[in-house]
C-alpha cells in the first residue's frame, strides 16, 4: 500500500509535517537518510559520565510560540538556562566582568555599539519576513555583503569585532559570507539582536529536559511509518504522484514533502528536472560551519566564583560559551560554540587538537580549573553528511533578490519544508516546526 | 573486470583526462550521466535549415594553449569569428556606432573607464591564479563582492554598466553574486578583460570548424569504454578503490575522477563522508546564469549595412551579441546572450516569451529585420540537470579563503577535475582540458 504522502527527513520540520498530516487522517510515509531521527538535534548520553547532553539545537524561549506549544502538546518540560552571576567577555586581550547586556567597554565604544546596533535593528524592521525580496532597497541591500556594512557603519575595531560575534554565535558564520540583507532578515526573525542572543524572555530562555533530542523522539514515537536509512537517491514525478528511489528501496505516493537542508538537493537527480529557480536556488544555500564543544567538570567551579558560565570571545576559537550543567546543576558542563572562520581553522585538524583548542579557551577565561574537565565532547556539524553544517543555511548575496520566491513555492506534487523554508524563526528548532505545520496546511489545502 | 580508473563525466575535463591515461596505459571507463558527451559544449544540428550551431562553449583563442594543442591533436580545425564591421552599443538608451574596443563614450565616462579598468587589472596582477587565498590582502577582497568594489570605485553610472556587461558577458552573473577576489582571479585567468572579451589574440578569436562538440566526439571516438545514461547515485571508499552505484549498475576502480561541476555533488552521498572542506566547497559554487539565443537569417543583413554583428546592450534582456555565422557567411546567424539578473528575469518565462524579449532585443539594436528570422534556438542553461547552469561556478565572498585549498585536494582514491578546477582559463574549454591533464599527472605519479 502506498502512502499518500511521504516525508523525506525526519528532522523537526519533516516530523511536524507528518504528525499534522497523519492527524488529519493521511497515511505519511516519513524516510529517514540516517540512522536515527532529530536532525540538526541530536541528545547524547556521554559514555564516562552518563551525562545526556544536546550536541545540536537546544534552546527555547518564550518568544518562539511554535516550538513551545509542541513541546507543551507532545508533554515535555522545559527549564531555565543557567544565567546567574558575573558574563565574561575577552575583547582585544582584557577580560572583562560584567552584568547584563553589553560588556564594560570604552564610552566612545558603546556609543559607537549603541548607535550601529540600532540602525541596523531599525532597518531590519523594514524587511518582509516571508519576502525579504520585496524589501525597500532589497536589490542593494542584497548586492553587499554584512561584513562591507559592519566596516563602513562601525567606526571602532570592537563595535566591529562584537558584530563579528553576533554573526558568528547566531549564523555560524562571517559577515563576509551573508548578504545583508540576509543579515537584516535573520536578525528580523527574533525581533532583533537580542531576541536571538539572551536568555530570560529570549530564544535562549530555556532547555527542554531530558533534552532536544526528545521532541524528535516522541513525534517520531507517535508516528506509524518511520524509516531510517533510506536516503533518497533520485525522485521521479508524474501526473498522479511521486517515485522515490532510495538507498533501502523504492516508494511512491501522491505527494512528497522534502524536510532536508535545500543544499542536499543539488545534484540529487528529479526528473522532470526542477525549475531553474528551484534548482539554482538549491546550489545557492550552503549551511554554515560550527563545532560545538562540551567540557564537563565535578562542580559547576565558575559558580562558586559567582560567575555565570556565560562569555564571549574574540580570540577564538571558542567565541561563545553558555553553563550547560543539567537542571540539579551538577555536574557542571562548559558549553563552547567554535564558528565561522575559527571552525573553518580547526576543519582539517583531529579531534585532539580541537579539543586541546577548547579548553585552552575555556582556561583564558575561566582560568586553569576550566583545563581539566572530567568527561569532553565535540560534534563537527560540517562533517555530517545528511546536514552538511548548522545552524542552518546561509544567503549570500543576489540569493534572496534572484531566487527568494522559489524558497517555498511547490513543484507540482513536491512540497518544501525545513527549517530554512520558515517564516519566523529560519534555522532554528521553532521555525523547522512552523514550517512542518505550513507544509502541511498547504497540502490540505491543496487537497480540498 | 574493473577498469583501473573510472572517470566520472564526459565533458571535455573527464574526456581529456580519460584519453591521457589511457595513452599511459591504464584502463580507463568514462560514467557519463546524460545521453550524450560533451557537458558544457553542444554542436546541434538545426531542424529547418539543417545549420549545425553551438549551444554551448563555442570559443577558443591563441590564448588559450590547452585547448588550441589538443584541437591540432584531434585533427580539428578552427576559423576566425567575424569581426568586421562597427560595432554598436546601446547604453542609457541610444545606439553608437564604433570600431575598436571602446564604445564613443563621453570623454568622462572614456578617464573614468580606462582609471577603474587600470585598476582592476592591476589589483588582478597580484593573484596567484593556482591559490588566489594567498592574494595579497585576500581577505579584504574576498569580504566585499565585485558590485560594491564597482559602486565604490566607478564614477558615472556608464562605467558601472560597462562593468556590469562585463561580469554578465565574462561570469553570466550580476556583480553582486561573486566576490572581488573570485573576479580578479578570473579576470587573471585571462590576462586582463581583453583577455576574456576580444577576438583577434583573444578568448574569442575562433571557432572550431563542425562546432566546439567535435572535440568530445572525437575524444569519445579514442576512447574504448564510455558509458551514457549513468548518473552516479552514492560513492564508497575503502583501502582498495572507490565502488559507485550509478542509475545503470556499479563500478569499481582503483581510483576515480570527478570531473563535473561541484554542486553536483553537492548531497551525493560518500561513504566515509567528505573532508568538511571539500564538503562544504561543495554547498558554495553555484553556477552561472545563462541563456544563449540565435537567430538565424537567408543572409547577414548586417554586414551589408557595414556592421560587424558584435554588439553589446544595458536594456537587456539580450546583454552581448556576435556573428555567428558559418564560415561560409551564409545563412546569417546573430548570436545573443542573455546573463544573470536577465537570465533570472526570464526563468519563469517560456521558450516563446524568450524568443520575442530576445528578438526584440536584436530588433532594437540591428533594426526591423532582426525581427523575422527563418529559424531561432536557445538554450537555457539553468534547466539542465547534469550541469545545473553555465558558464561555470561563481565564487561568492568568503569562499576562496575558507574553502580554495579543497578544490584540487584528493581524497584518498577519489581525485577533481573539470572547469571550475583549472589552474589556467577556469570555466572555459581551455580550462576543462588544462584541469584533465592535471589529474591524469596527478594520477600517474601517484602510481608511480
Amino acid at each position: 500500500m502506498n502512502p499518500d504522502i511521504i516525508v523525506v527527513g525526519a528532522g523537526l520540520a519533516g516530523l511536524t509535517a507528518a504528525r499534522r498530516l497523519t492527524q488529519a487522517g493521511r497515511q505519511v510515509r516519513v524516510l529517514e537518510a540516517r540512522g536515527r531521527v532529530g536532525g540538526r538535534t541530536h541528545t547524547l548520553r556521554l559514555p564516562q559520565t552518563g551525562l545526556s547532553v544536546d550536541v545540536g539545537g537546544q534552546w527555547v524561549g518564550p518568544n518562539q510560540p511554535h516550538v513551545m506549544a509542541l513541546i507543551h502538546e507532545l508533554g515535555l518540560e522545559v527549564y531555565p538556562t543557567h544565567d546567574e552571576g558575573q558574563n565574561l567577555a575577552l575583547i582585544g586581550g582584557k577580560v572583562l566582568h560584567y552584568r547584563g547586556l553589553i560588556p564594560p567597554l570604552p564610552p566612545l565604544v558603546l556609543a559607537d555599539y549603541a548607535l550601529l546596533s540600532h540602525r541596523f535593528e531599525a532597518l531590519a524592521r523594514t524587511i518582509p519576513l516571508d519576502a525579504p525580496w520585496t524589501a525597500p532597497n532589497a536589490a542593494e541591500l542584497d548586492a553587499q555583503t554584512f561584513e562591507t556594512w559592519i566596516q563602513k557603519n562601525a567606526r571602532r575595531p570592537q563595535t566591529r569585532a562584537l558584530m563579528r560575534l553576533y554573526a558568528g554565535g547566531v549564523f555560524s558564520a562571517s559577515p563576509a559570507e551573508m548578504s545583508l540583507l540576509h543579515a537584516l532578515t535573520y536578525t528580523a526573525h527574533g525581533g532583533g539582536i537580542n531576541g536571538h542572543t539572551l536568555t530570560r524572555g529570549h530564544a535562549l530562555q530555556d532547555r527542554v529536559l531530558g533534552g532536544a533530542g526528545s521532541i524528535s523522539q516522541r513525534l517520531a514515537d507517535s508516528l506509524e511509518d518511520v524509516r531510517l536509512n533510506s536516503a533518497v537517491l533520485r525522485a521521479e514525478q508524474d501526473d498522479a504522484g511521486v517515485t522515490l528511489h532510495t538507498s533501502a528501496g523504492t516508494h511512491r505516493a501522491a505527494h512528497v514533502v522534502f524536510a532536508v537542508p535545500p543544499t542536499l538537493l543539488s545534484g540529487l537527480p528529479f526528473e522532470p528536472p526542477l525549475p531553474a529557480r528551484r534548482a539554482q536556488l538549491q546550489q545557492r544555500l550552503p549551511m554554515g560551519a560550527v563545532i560545538k564543544f562540551m567540557a564537563v567538570y565535578e562542580r559547576p567551579f565558575w559558580r562558586e566564583a559567582g560567575l555565570s558560565g556565560m562569555a564571549i570571545s574574540d580570540s577564538g576559537p571558542v567565541a561563545v560559551t553558555l553553563d550547560n550543567s543539567p537542571p540539579q546543576g551538577h555536574p557542571g558542563v562548559l558549553l563552547g560554540f567554535i564558528e565561522g572562520d575559527e571552525a573553518r581553522e580547526l576543519m582539517d585538524a583531529d579531534e585532539d587538537e580541537r579539543r586541546t583548542a577548547a579548553l585552552n579557551s575555556l582556561g583564558r577565561l575561566f582560568g586553569d580549573e576550566a583545563l581539566w574537565p572530567i568527561e569532553t565532547v565535540q560534534r563537527d556539524w560540517t562533517t555530517e553528511p545528511f546536514s552538511g553544517g548548522c545552524y542552518g543555511a546561509l544567503f549570500g548575496p543576489g540569493v534572496w533578490t534572484g531566487y527568494g520566491e522559489a524558497l517555498r513555492a511547490p513543484v507540482g506534487r513536491i512540497h518544501w519544508a525545513g527549517a530554512e523554508t520558515a517564516r519566523v524563526w529560519m534555522n532554528y528548532m521553532s521555525g523547522a516546526i512552523e514550517s512542518g505545520e505550513r507544509v502541511a496546511a498547504e497540502l490540505l489545502a491543496a487537497r480540498g
